[in-house]
């Protein structure tokens, strides 16, 4: 049971942006320019970042959907697992595992990013827009992450969910309302 | 030293945002909704909030930023010191209390947030909206002080800058860009 009170039909951050209209709009938009916008690193690498901080986080709700978009961007669903279980020997490449090195470090604590770590990507072929974006997907997971669990929303009945709510991220991105959900109450603000 | 080139006259998070302007945008909107936007709890009220959570991550830009903002707003600097010691002595009210005791669980995980915390908010008068708030908001400034210490920032050089920011963020927000600023480099993306 949810803290506040939500769609029941809505599990997980989709019941909490349709609670706040006002403020799931930028939120939208944030998660769309750093996970869909132009970059250098591919959508799945992008998605790797979510589903690594969602991971260390516990939240099950953005570990289990971001882990399916991860999959099916990448085709294959080993490397998402690799990753949350253990960066040094999943089948990325040396400046993925730097930069999802750094957001495992971000969601711990700002602080917790080394300069070595830093150096380590930067040696690797990172550029500083590409260290922002990762230190800023893992922040906005840990947002996300607190967002879902600190209302106490609700998991989805089946697993089938996440791979509607995957197809609908990768085909439709972050912004845009799916359809049949326009009916849906406004804001409560 | 910033792990990535920033303008090195703009401190903490200023430079960031002026960094990466296409994410930026979207994260002042998101600011300004949330602590200045239509609520029933105060400007001020909502500055604690910040400064508790920015204050238990140890990030200290953000904290004196805030701590400054809700002191202004509140035309004293007694209640920001005290929650930052210890919510239950502080002169707040009963709700607020409860409020910010949900903001520094959300702070430690969204898992950390309590059913116990949760009714005794509500008991002491709390609004749905006004938790959903208080929750986001903390994991809002989650994201902050990640981002901001998780890129190493540099400090102001001197104390006097907090007093300038705060009076920045009270009389014009969070949206609008300051005078003066507009010649700075755009979107580095």
């Amino acid at each position: 049971m949810p803290y506040i009170k939500l769609e029941s039909h809505l599990p997980g951050i989709t019941g909490l942006l349709e609670y706040s209209k006002d403020t799931s709009q930028p939120i939208r938009d944030l998660t769309q320019v750093l996970l869909r916008g132009p970059s250098s690193l591919s959508e799945a690498e992008r998605e790797l970042i979510a589903t690594v901080v969602s991971h260390g986080n516990q939240c099950v709700f953005c570990t289990t959907a971001h882990t399916a978009a991860a999959d099916l961007l990448a085709g294959e669903s080993e490397t998402a697992a690799c990753v949350k279980t253990d960066i040094e020997t999943a089948p990325v490449s040396e400046k993925m595992k730097a930069l999802l090195t750094i957001a495992k470090q971000t969601r711990e604590s700002g602080k917790s990013v080394t300069v070595d770590s830093i150096t380590r990507a930067k040696v690797a072929g990172a550029t500083d827009i590409e260290i922002h974006d990762t230190v800023l997907i893992a922040a906005l997971f840990c947002l996300y992450n607190r967002y879902v669990d600190g209302l106490g929303t609700s998991l989805p009945e089946n697993e089938e969910y996440y791979g509607v709510l995957a197809d609908r991220i990768v085909h439709h991105g972050y912004t845009r309302l799916p359809q049949g959900y326009d009916h849906l109450k406004g804001n409560n603000r």
